[in-house]
């Protein structure tokens, strides 16, 4: 596909280096929706890219709901009689319920059996479970370790804390030429957790990294918060910026085998949904497009009525339709390098088209202007086909009436998005296009 | 299906064996457009609802339509030479053309074959036959009869009048907490046929009879009448309330074995059609939705550009479309109970969708509000699938804008009316929705 | 189909004949965008309707062209060293590139290769080519007469005249009941080539001479112009005028074997387009139906931003896509006359449609009116089916409510346009339907 670049070439290979070292990085850190496994991962980020990091108090008000208590582990296990440490938090940060309160006592196992968590299905796999919002604890283990277990008396301990502190995000604002923004977001609350969520990590961090490098019409906000609390809160403490927001995409499971998938807002037909389907259309081999449903990440609250924002999610396969998903077979393996670059390709197109459609009017409205006697008709090079080229400039005179956008063209031309701009710049060069000065009604 | 009943449930026996009763207590009686036949009529149904009685006199003018005369029967034959009646009218009211004027002449085989009708492919059934706005007489036979009739001399006695009087005609209004109006309206001049229209007659007298039971929104306003002449009379007698009309349905062949047809509103979106749509898309196994045309009930009449009323026609097998249409083989046979008592439930269904249908808005339109601390996720006793439970509540949530009414919500959701509504109960019950004063514009 | 005719009827066996007769006057013709040849066609035209014939002096500005010098020729011929002229512009005017400018030169055959044009994969062909904005010379010649070229010296004739002079057009005003118009155009520019022009210039023709004998509703305009330069030149200097055309149809490629191709006006969804598609699915075996897409004929121009008129173009093969195009074989054999009267027919029945389809009012919209009183069951002669004549009464009365042309309700209640006309007019005759004054909007 030739959708057109800013002014730069993508460094494909370096891309998926970087992504993947960055997961790495990541894979072994405890994250949750609060607490130094997140601090750490964000400032693992960091490294990358210079976002801010922000620190929200236990107990603040965020719409409906409140800041919670911070929680932190530092170790956790269940030893048998013979003191061996038969689940040992050390070996995956899986074996523990996230959130789980503090815990110190000998049980049976007929006790302790009531706070177990497997997966009968999958008996070599460790479920991820939490328990945010009710104060609780529990351990996750693979069903072949549950049915190892003896009748014996069991310590167990997990040695966390769960206490007044924060919640943390960060956020990078990339200034473009103007103040409307693009937002990207993804959570990062997820412990060793690969396609779910480091993949989108990554992602955006990448995406980041490269648009730094070039000119941009529109500023971009990158978002990396804890799932669902960390959307609310931003949406609370931004409520009156959030007008600035054109176009948005919530980024995960970008890193599985699988087709593209992608969510539509909302609205449904937002600028960001055609851009992502025209994308999609003419560069990805199979893919699916759903309904805006109020399920799944963080779409839910930046879609919910009273922001009804034009965010979109572009995944590979979607949360709980593939086995691993909140297993512990998401792991750096199950995430494969050239899907992931692939799915940063699609953003970086995506990104690319919203970044050059513009609406323009066409300066020579009755009838066709002379295109030979400009030369018009060789002018624009590295075409394959010299009658596609003809084709877009007469498309583009002839949809440029201040109602289409370029994409709106290239979609009514069934032309590529990047043959319809640069036939677009070359009939700007000529002065027979004019860009319009506010966006079509 | 789990369309939510309003404060009862339907006793479905009673019904049955109370519509089958009344249809066999109606089938002897010769009904035309005016005349004994019909009051005898309305007054077996007020044995059953209240209605009122309305009487219009001969003559007078009704939009482009004037009352016409009344006609009553009292005996009729066809007697040859021998005194034998070969035809006769105590046998079966369809052997006299509806509207026939009186005769009593003696007449030769030949003369007499040009008033006699008769259906040569199905040899047992006699036809049925009408001559309103035509003087004139005539008799229906059976094919076989006709064929035994010999050359002889027959005497020829249609003992009916044709004289100034009134046309007839039920009303029942049975009023709800608004004076918005649900129309239920009926044809009741079919002489004995069943399909067309005991069927009709009967399932509307007993949706009265359910309807009276419980608490209301809306008023309905139940309507017995002649076809054609009847609607026109009631539409000119009552034109300024019509603007009341907010839902309407004509009801006709509601008890043949055939699979739902829904005949749309001439304006194909109103509530009333999206209502059964829905009823029928989640509860019926096979049905045909078909756009309006301007043929058929009395919803030509209702849907007349002036008018242009909400008014759809749910049926089974349409008018036209089963041999047994229009003739003797209609019968109390050929309406099947069990399918008489769907017709009805589906009729209940759809009634509780538009007292249910209301429009509101989401308290707490700013993310979404947290569930969970409310208990809400198990707030709603006797779902089966607590996912979808938890779907439902997030849809109503996320559309609740305004814009959306709980059926556009069930819709867009593709789930049941009745799920959703559920939810929209405990939303409101928490005080997470409140009902929009105005409707959707 | 009966789309009923204004007050006559169509001789077909006269059209054609008179059409056939008029392309072989023309076909040896030497047309190019100006010239002699232009003024001989336009001529012999006038022969047959009283067209204006135009004269436009180069030179002159046209929107963003310049109207070019003009073309004129004489002679033209390639000499072997034996004097032979192997290619010779009297046996084809095709042989010469259209606007060579005038050559004599003696050259090998290496040298005169350049400016050679053959058809390799059909050998027997002279491809058609022109230059007309940039000053060149060449000759076009069958692939076999290529093959037979020596190596010899050649003596290269010309004998052209590129110079000031005019662009010549006609234009056939037909004036009818208002100023409203129906504009039909068709390019006069093709030398020795037939379905790609003559079969348009001649069915343009014979529909004139048809409309001139009917009383009309709209003035028609027709237009015959040399390609792309003679529109632009028309739109300039008619420019104040162009709100007239309410229709407008561009004819080329009529009289092949294909099946019927309408291309959309740019509006998509105009009258025109309405009735042309009404026609071709009522009259026509098969058709593709296209899109707009701004590449073709004259509706290029016609369909720019600034005007955006109401033009279609209804064509049997569409340039480009029958192999003959462009080449000596689109001669007159390539045209059959029976295809050829077939497309005046389908031109005939739109023309028919337009002048027939207004907008009524019920005159009696509150119920329906008495028919039968009125007799209007069996007033409209010569249907075959009552019951279809019946129906189109109650479609017209049910949806003459001012927003439907009778072209909408014929095609919502799927009936031919002249089923339902004749039922306007049936009603229009009893005082029950009344002319919208305005075009619904």
């Amino acid at each position: 596909m030739n959708i057109p670049n800013f002014n730069t070439t993508i460094d494909m290979k370096n891309a998926e280096k970087g992504m993947c070292q960055l997961m790495r990085e990541l894979y072994p850190i405890c994250r949750s929706i609060t607490g130094n496994g997140l601090r750490k991962t964000l400032n693992l980020i960091k490294d990358q890219i210079p976002i801010e990091i922000h620190e929200v108090p236990t107990g603040t008000q965020v719409f409906d709901w409140t800041i919670p208590k911070e929680w932190n582990i530092h170790d956790a296990y269940i030893k048998d009689s013979t003191g061996e440490r038969v689940i040992d938090f050390k070996k995956s940060n899986l074996h523990v319920v996230s959130y789980s309160k503090p815990i110190k006592a000998k049980m049976s196992l007929k006790e302790l059996q009531k706070n177990l968590f497997t997966l009968p299905n999958y008996p070599d796999w460790i479920p991820y479970r939490t328990s945010y919002y009710k104060e609780d604890w529990g351990f996750c283990l693979t069903h072949k370790q549950f049915l190892n277990l003896q009748d014996d008396e069991y310590e167990v301990c997990i040695d966390a804390s769960l206490e007044e502190g924060y919640l943390t995000y960060g956020e990078y604002l990339l200034e473009g030429d103007t103040t409307d923004e693009v937002l990207i977001s993804c959570h990062v609350c997820h412990p060793s957790l690969c396609n779910d969520n480091l993949s989108g990590i990554a992602l955006v961090t990448f995406l980041a990294k490269h648009l730094r490098q070039l000119s941009r019409r529109y500023s971009y906000r990158f978002l990396f918060m804890p799932g669902t609390i960390g959307s609310i809160t931003w949406l609370c403490l931004n409520e009156s910026q959030v007008s600035r927001i054109k176009h948005g995409l919530v980024v995960s499971c970008v890193g599985d085998r699988g087709p593209f998938t992608y969510k539509k807002s909302r609205r449904g037909d937002a600028e960001i949904d055609q851009a992502v389907m025209h994308v999609l259309k003419h560069t990805a081999k199979a893919y699916e497009i759903i309904d805006f449903f109020p399920y799944g990440y963080d779409e839910r609250q930046f879609c919910s009525p009273a922001f009804n924002l034009p965010v979109g999610c572009l995944m590979r396969t979607p949360h709980g339709r593939f086995p691993e998903y909140h297993t512990s077979a998401d792991n750096l393996d199950f995430v494969r390098p050239e899907c992931l670059v692939d799915s940063f390709v699609k953003y970086v197109s995506t990104v690319d088209v919203l970044e050059q459609n513009k609406t323009y009017l066409n300066q020579n409205p009755k009838c066709e202007p002379q295109l030979g006697k400009r030369g018009l008709y060789r002018a624009i090079g590295g075409q394959p086909d010299e009658r596609m080229t003809e084709l877009a400039l007469l498309w583009v005179l002839n949809l440029s009436d201040g109602t289409h956008t370029l994409l709106d063209i290239a979609e009514r031309a069934n032309l590529e998005f990047g043959v319809i701009s640069r036939a677009a710049e070359a009939l700007l060069a000529h002065g027979l296009l004019q860009e319009r000065s506010e966006a079509p009604a």
